[in-house]
C-alpha cells in the first residue's frame, strides 16, 4: 500500500490500479489480460469533483462475476463488459481521505461495490455505504463476507428462493467457497440435512467440522457426480443451491425430488467458456415430471430484503452460529492471482485482497 | 367401434385395446412397438368388481406425454414406465354400460385420465368424473381439450406460473397444438403481445387469423431460431410457455428479458431419444444474469385451481373469446398413427381418436 497521504491542499498520490489489457475470452484470466499502470491521482478536496470522495482502498473483494466481465462480449452478464483498458471494479472497502460532500469525512470507513481495483480512487456518492466500525465488533472483512454480498447471496438462495423445511435434503456445490460456506450454514440452521461439494478432502474436512454440513464429497475425486449424488442423496434432492452450474447441476436434475427448488447462483464451472461450448444440460425435461423450480437471481434485485438479512445474520453471529472462513491476498497487484485461483479448487471462504 | 351391449346379466363384448408390444426407446412409436388384441371382457353388473364401471369408449385423448411412458426407463417421466404386454392408458370419455356403485348408472357419461386405449374397459371409479351433458352446450371433444387436460394446462402456466401482464412479450411453441392454441388465446386476453412458432406456412396462419396471434413463425422454414426470435422480439421475451424444449428453449434464453418466467409445460422434440443423446441446454447462465424463473408443472398438483380454471374458461366462452380446433383420428386402431402425428408438425389443435 502507498504510504498514508496528508489531505493538504494539491496532493497528489500515486496510484497503481489494474486494467483489462486483452479480452479473456477463454480460460482463467492472467497477467496477459490484467495489467497495473501507476496514475498520479490529484485527492485533495479542492481537486476532486463535487460529491465525490477520495478514498484509500483497503480491501477488495473477489467475486467470480468479475471474470464474466472480462470477455468483451455480453452473453449472460450482471454488469456490462469492461472495455479495453478500463480500471476493473470490484466490491471493496477503503477509508476517505477527502471529501467533497458533508456526509463524509475524513477517516470514514466505507463500501462500494464498484470500486476502482486500485490503491487510491476518487468516487462518486451512488453506491457509497458508511461501515459503522465504532458500535460494532465485526471485523472489516466481515463486511465483505458475512455481511456482505456472499452472505446476502446465501441468505437469499436459502431463505427467500429455496424455501427449506426441516429435514429438507439440501446439496451446496462449492461448499467452501465464500457463498457456500454462509448457505450450508443457513440450511442447517433451518433443519435441513446438508451435504456439498468442494475441491479437495481437506475442504471437504473443513465444511463438516467448521461449518457444520452433514457430509460432503470432492468433486475432483468422485468424478462420476451421478454415482456420488446416488451415494449422498438416497432420498433425493429438495434444495439445490447451485453455485457452477454444468454437469454437476445436470447430475442434480437426476436426483432432483418433486417440487424441488434450485438456486441460481452462479455458475463458476461455466465462466472461462464461450456459451457454445459450454456444457448443455440435456435433462431439463425432468423439471416438467418434478414441477422443480430454478430460479436465478442478484442481490441488487433484493436490496428491499437487506435489512431481515442483516436481522437474521447479526442474530446468527452474536448466539456464534455462523462461522466465516477468508482467504487474504496481499497486495493489490495480487488481485489478478487471487482472481485465478477462484478456478483452481484451491481456495477456502472468501477471496480478499488487503491493498 | 363394436355394436352398443345390453347389460344383460352375463354379457361379454369383444374389446379390441392397445399393448405395449416391445419398449420405444428412440424414434417416433410405431406398431412395431403397440399393437393390439382382442379380449372377451365380462361387462355384465354381476360380474364386474364390487366399486368398478364397465365403460363404453367414445373418446381417446391423445397427448406427447404417453409416449414417455414407453421407453421402459424412469428418466423424467410423469407416470410409471408402461410394462411390456401392458395395456396404454390414456385420458377419455366413454359411457357407463353397467356399475356396481351407486353413483353411477348405465348412461352417464364420465371422463378418466386412466382408461386403457379400448373399445370397451372395467375400471375403478379412484379417478372418474361424471360430464354434465344434460346442462351444458359443451362438445364433447372440448371436455378432452378446452375443458380438460390441455386447456388446464395452458391456463396454468399463463395465469398461475406466467404471470402476465399488459404489453408482456409472450412466445409459444408448438402454438398450434392442443395446448399453444389454449395458451395463446389466454395470454392475448391478457393483453399480451403474442407470437408462435409452429411446423407450417398453414398453421402459422391459422394461429394468426383463428387464435388471434399477434404473428408467428413457421420452425421447419426459419431453422435459424435465434435469428427468428431476434427478428420478432426485439424488446425481448418476457413469458416463454415451452412445450418443445431442446434448441428452442435455447435461443429464447438468449433474447430473455430481467425477471422472466418460463413455464415448462413439456418437451416434444426431446421425447424421442434418450436424454443422454438430447440437445443440452448451454445458456443456462443466462438466468443468473436475467433473474429467470423457469418451473415445471404438472396439472395433477393444481386441482385446487380447477373450478377457477373452469370459471375462467367459462367466462370466456360463453362470451366467444376462446376458440378450440380438434383433430379427429377414426378408430381405436388410428390410436398408434394419431400419437406418431404429434412428433411430425402434421396436426392442428387438440388430437382426439374416436373409438
Amino acid at each position: 500500500m502507498a504510504s498514508s497521504v496528508k489531505n493538504a491542499v494539491g496532493a497528489v498520490v500515486e496510484s497503481k490500479e489494474c486494467y483489462l489489457s486483452a479480452y479473456a475470452v477463454k480460460g482463467v484470466p492472467t497477467s496477459d489480460h490484467l495489467k497495473f499502470r501507476t496514475v498520479s491521482l490529484p485527492v485533495a478536496a479542492d481537486s476532486i469533483p463535487d460529491g465525490h470522495v477520495a478514498v484509500e482502498l483497503r480491501l477488495v473483494s473477489v467475486d467470480p462475476y468479475v471474470r464474466t466481465r472480462m470477455t468483451g462480449r455480453k452473453d449472460g452478464l450482471y454488469f456490462p463488459p469492461f472495455e479495453l483498458s478500463e480500471v476493473i471494479t470490484a466490491f471493496g472497502i477503503g477509508r476517505v481521505i477527502s471529501s467533497r460532500n458533508d456526509k463524509y469525512a475524513e477517516g470514514d470507513i466505507v463500501m462500494n461495490p464498484l470500486f476502482p481495483v486500485a490503491e487510491y480512487c476518487v468516487v462518486p456518492l451512488d453506491f457509497l455505504k458508511k461501515v459503522d466500525t465504532g458500535s460494532s465488533s465485526i471485523a472489516l472483512p466481515e463486511y465483505l463476507s458475512c455481511f456482505g454480498v456472499p452472505g446476502f447471496t446465501a441468505w437469499l438462495g436459502i431463505e427467500v428462493l429455496g424455501d427449506p423445511k426441516p429435514g429438507s435434503n439440501v446439496f451446496i456445490s462449492a461448499a467452501a467457497g465464500g457463498v457456500g460456506m454462509y448457505a450450508g450454514q443457513l440450511a442447517k440452521l433451518k433443519g435441513c440435512r446438508v451435504i456439498g461439494s468442494t475441491g479437495s478432502d481437506e475442504k471437504v474436512k473443513l465444511i463438516k467440522e467448521e461449518f457444520g454440513y452433514d457430509d460432503g464429497f470432492n468433486y475432483n475425486k468422485e468424478t462420476d457426480f451421478d454415482a456420488a449424488l446416488s451415494k449422498y442423496f438416497p432420498d433425493g434432492i429438495d434444495l439445490y443451491f447451485d453455485n457452477v452450474g454444468g454437469k454437476m447441476l445436470e447430475a442434480v436434475l437426476n436426483h432432483i425430488n418433486p417440487h424441488a427448488r434450485i438456486s441460481l447462483c452462479g455458475m463458476i464451472s461455466q465462466y472461462n467458456t464461450v456459451w457454445t461450448d459450454r456444457d448443455g444440460v440435456r435433462n431439463l425435461l425432468n423439471m416438467v415430471g418434478k414441477e422443480v423450480r430454478m430460479e436465478g437471481f442478484l442481490v441488487g434485485s433484493y436490496l428491499h430484503r437487506f435489512n431481515d438479512f442483516v436481522n437474521d445474520m447479526e442474530n446468527y453471529l452474536k448466539q456464534g452460529k455462523i462461522k466465516s472462513k477468508h482467504k487474504i491476498y496481499h497486495g493489490i497487484e495480487s488481485f489478478v492471482e487471487s482472481l485465478g485461483s477462484l478456478f483452481s479448487s484451491s481456495n477456502t471462504g472468501k477471496v480478499i485482497v488487503k491493498v
